[in-house]
């Protein structure tokens, strides 16, 4: 059993986050993680209402989270008041600023957990009183920014201590979180490793991809949120897999602007035919270390097997 | 004392090197690293030999290493061979193919060790027999390539065990030493860290810079190559301070190569006055931990007991 600031905070076995993926991440996939002893989250993208209620059904909000994408929550849209009604075990909000948000979430008594991509915006999460703050690197799938977690994590470490901080991007094994542990991190978040389980809210045609790729096959990139019509701030991009609709358009963003109409109805065509040449698969670089389907509980077995193992491996390399 | 496969086949005390950083790591480094009981590299960069045979004579070869910039020693230069006479500890090979070079330095009896940016490549650097392979992660500083050390290290390992890995890239302090090795890597190599010493060859002016920086203020860019008239193939970037120069040029490239005459000469004459606002200051996103200019030999005496506390303190955070 590994003990840190993390398990202690939010009271849970293992310090284990998976990640509010957006559409990927649902009740089942949330309340899997929960119940293996890390925490689970629901991704509430980009807020669409129903789905979230949906999810929110699937489980026992009380043992989970719902997490949000910021700069979105500026639309109008009740999924925030929705989720704090259902009273999660934290509300996780990311890329964006959540001042206009956090009254309303402190004021409903849940914790907030906010993940940023740089020791500047660590602070001012710091400063915004997160309970916990989740340092995510580039290497990390789907939207993120420029720093790298092993550098981004010690730094933000000395910037916010006490407040516990959590290693997103490039985790995928319990070696990831021992390291991270060792960064000075109170706990990893994993997305990618549980896109890769029967309860991830994709196709099995997107799993079998993410098991069948590489960290070399992935790249930062827009081109899929320009086809999908949504307007990230520029700051962050989405990593994903190499696909042949990212080698066609990614660095002719311009052009694929000016086309937007009819490649998009092509885009569409092809996602609803699960088409992953053109669809979108977010993919973080840890995609190496996914090398089957699994259930979420088993993962989590695993991970901690093996970090338990890494930090004993680790004490056992000291001679005196 | 942490003992590692990596200490082992080199036969060192402890399992860190420094990276051989062209015209930064001369013969005074490169001593005072090995002298403290890691490998110093000497960085053999573009291949200038009078400046090669000097930083030799500064030190005893026979303890220290000796990098080159694989591409660049397609270029006619005595370097490599100049290098082998003096019977080196190492021969550090990174960015290209090291295939044309490999059979003279192993008929010299010479360890490659080949740096690495990517799995494929790790792959064929054990396959060309390398004694000790480096996966090197974007967030280092100087040249590099896309993928993030913290995913890179474990699949590296994972691709080529038992040959020993070293992470490099956002390393500056014993966590990262620590985490790199829970990682399954077998030791450490540090860069920009070992700019900030009074041996490194760089202007006062600029290791100053390296100390008031942070992490955030580092970028990718071609602009400082482009400048300088070095044609390094398109994978390879260098990492460096977001200065007034790449402000201005970053994302502007072609006009750069438009204008390139009368800012090549603008740059130079910057750089003679010690302009850093203009000149380039390559350093990796780990330069937030880097707060003072320090000897070499405190560095690493430093670092390895950060490392040794973070060993035991992760062992400390298993409970039964």
């Amino acid at each position: 059993m590994i003990r840190t600031a993390l398990t202690e905070t939010l009271g849970i076995q293992h310090p284990i986050l998976s990640a509010p993926m957006g559409s990927v991440s649902g009740g089942a996939l949330a309340s899997a993680v929960s119940d293996a002893g890390g925490l689970g989250f629901i991704g509430g993208g980009y807020g669409e209402e129903a789905w979230l209620s949906r999810e929110l059904e699937l489980c026992d909000p009380s043992r989970v989270g719902v997490g949000f994408i910021t700069w979105h929550l500026l639309s109008p849209s009740r999924a925030l008041g929705l989720a704090l009604e259902r009273r999660p075990r934290a509300i996780f909000l990311s890329f964006g600023d959540p001042a206009p948000y956090l009254e309303e979430i402190q004021a409903a008594g849940i914790p907030v957990i906010l993940q940023v991509q740089s020791v500047e915006d660590a602070r001012r999460a710091a400063d915004h009183g997160a309970a916990v703050i989740v340092a995510q690197g580039t290497e990390a799938g789907g939207h993120g920014a420029a720093r790298a977690t092993l550098p981004l994590v010690p730094a933000v470490v000395d910037a916010v201590s006490p407040i516990p901080v959590v290693a997103a991007g490039g985790i995928t094994d319990g070696r990831g979180v021992a390291a991270a542990l060792l960064l000075g991190a109170a706990g990893a978040l994993l997305g990618t490793r549980f896109m890769a389980t029967p309860e991830a809210l994709i196709s099995p045609r997107a799993k079998s991809r993410l098991v069948e790729s590489t960290g070399d096959d992935t790249l930062r990139t827009t081109v899929f949120d320009r086809i999908r019509g949504y307007a990230w701030p520029a700051q962050y991009t989405g990593r994903a897999l190499r696909n042949a609709f990212a080698e066609r358009w990614h660095g002719r963003e311009h052009e694929l602007e000016q086309n937007l109409e009819s490649e998009r109805a092509r885009y569409d065509q092809a996602v609803a035919g699960e088409d992953f040449d053109q669809g979108v698969v977010f993919t973080g670089e840890g995609v190496d270390l996914v090398r089957k389907v699994t259930p979420a509980a088993e993962i989590l077995a695993e991970i901690m097997e093996e970090a338990e193992r890494a930090l004993r491996g680790g004490a056992e390399l000291l001679h005196t």
